[in-house]
């Protein structure tokens, strides 16, 4: 059985296991799905559960992600933490791989004995990536990673998908403020628990104003964890400078998770979430299969203005 | 019959039969939702279009927005727009009506020829609230009415169902900042075409500072209509101060919306939209209903940590 030898694989820590285990988790074949969640139950029964920290990262192309996460990774790694990056990266869907084509990102950390790299095609539809992230996540943890990253462009709504399976959330920000490109968009402030401002090395002035600007917002805006008030962080992932502060701000954030078993009351939610949100889609696509033609019609008829909302929805409630 | 007396009424511009209708619609009794449903078939049937702007209003409690609309209303009620005034109240749901109780709101425009305000109750689902708004919307432009305010007081989701049946979305906002009763949350300054920092009477210091800094969140976010910069004004609703500006705005934002039909689009999309939204209630209340069992016990044993998510989802696909 393909399940239970990769659930041997995996817990024995045999990387290429891990590797081939993701790829089935990901596949949206029939039977590969049936073989992904055998998988996921036999690790359950199995694998001995230890605290492990899910970190979300998000910013624009440029922000220097790779640079960040390679910087942050090694510097856990070092400190034996056993560290995993993850990545929902829509680029993929249209070149099947990452825009950079042969550059390997974040190096050192794949060649480091605690490190492993990963980037993970996105699917189609938003709870498909959700529910395989989650997966991914799952084998990771159950391989015996204790850090581990996922890490997202930001496009769409990935932000608020990433958010949604992690423990902590990190926006990366370029200093300079006003471009187009900078894309802090609806919510992503809200989201996050800390904010680096990257760059220093090549800005400072505009990386503290940057960072002055996200503290002025975070006075209006309401944040959704009490107790805990986002972080505003500048450095730089190149000079590695402000990477020890936000070490150490991740470390009080733990503490932070630790209290009143916060942490496993957000998990636990955040499980439910998922599954009742696979469910809409699970519900919506059979509705959809079995009143298709009555919904096209009635959608016309809306489109061309010669039914109301109601008569529209009556229409699909009474057709067949 | 009941739909065709109100048609009736409400094309002969009867304001007793609109207050009756708008009733009719508010109602969930089936046999009213039913009447509804004829009402506005027949309506649609015989009304004659015309131009029509939906104006949505949005600030916290305290702001202002009962003065604010009374001004404004008034304003355009005296150069010969039909103006009215309908709400989306969450208080409502407790009180049974206005916290304000007996005191009339925006009298003056209750009692001018050209003016209608209506609080509507708001419902249990944010669905019910938007499909019902539509409504009675389309039962005031069917009356005559072309200056259709609708005002939220923000709680919630309120403003994304608000902003989602009108063309215009205008924000008030209080020139103190830092205030947690502000409530700028996720996305408002997104939404918003218009925002208008009232009681510049009591400070306009204040008020010239808060616009200063909205004016700076807007070099950041991203906004979506392409081709309109939102605008950021100051003024007082009580002194008139700032008024006639809006008016101008309001004006130009028209002209806007006539270019390339956005309005028709935007109305399209919204309408469709809104079908959709309520056909995903529908789906999610059959599904519930017929796998209500399996379910529950599917989510107990994820609550439990039992299964995987996967497995939930499975469960339930095959089960009864």
């Amino acid at each position: 059985m393909l399940a239970q030898e990769l659930a041997l694989g995996i817990l024995s820590q045999n990387r290429r296991s891990l590797a081939r285990a993701i790829t089935l988790v990901e596949s949206s074949l029939p039977k590969h799905r049936q073989a992904a969640t055998e998988l996921i139950r036999i690790l359950k029964s199995q694998a001995s559960p230890r605290e492990t920290l899910r970190i979300g990262v998000s910013g624009v192309p440029g922000v220097g992600k790779s640079t960040f996460l390679e910087t942050v990774g090694l510097a856990m790694a070092n400190a034996n933490h056993k560290v995993c990056v993850l990545a929902v990266d829509p680029s993929s869907q249209i070149s099947g791989g990452s825009i950079l084509g042969d550059k390997t990102r974040m190096q050192k950390l794949s060649l480091h004995p605690n490190g492993f790299v990963r980037p993970s095609p996105a699917r189609d539809t938003l709870g498909g990536t959700a529910l395989r992230s989650r997966e991914v996540i799952s084998l990771c943890e159950a391989f015996g990673f204790d850090r581990i990253f996922v890490e997202t462009v930001g496009v769409g709504q990935s932000e608020t998908t990433v958010y949604s399976m992690v423990d902590v959330f990190l926006v990366l920000l370029l200093p300079n403020a006003g471009d187009d490109l900078q894309g802090i968009k609806k919510g992503i402030m809200e989201l996050a628990d800390f904010i680096f401002v990257n760059k220093s090395d090549l800005d400072p002035h505009a990386c503290n104003r940057m960072a002055k600007y996200c503290e002025s917002v975070y006075e209006l805006i309401h944040t959704p964890r009490e107790g805990w008030k986002p972080r505003v962080m500048t450095g730089s992932s190149l000079s590695s400078e402000g990477v020890d502060e936000l070490l150490r701000g991740l470390m009080q954030f733990e503490q932070f998770l630790l209290q009143n078993s916060y942490k496993e009351t957000v998990r636990r939610t955040q499980k439910q979430d998922a599954f009742l949100q696979e469910l809409k889609i699970v519900a919506w696509d059979q509705f959809l299969k079995t009143k298709n033609n009555v919904i096209n019609k009635a959608s016309s008829s809306l489109i061309e203005d010669k039914i109301s909302v109601a008569d529209a929805l009556w229409q699909v409630i009474e057709g067949e």
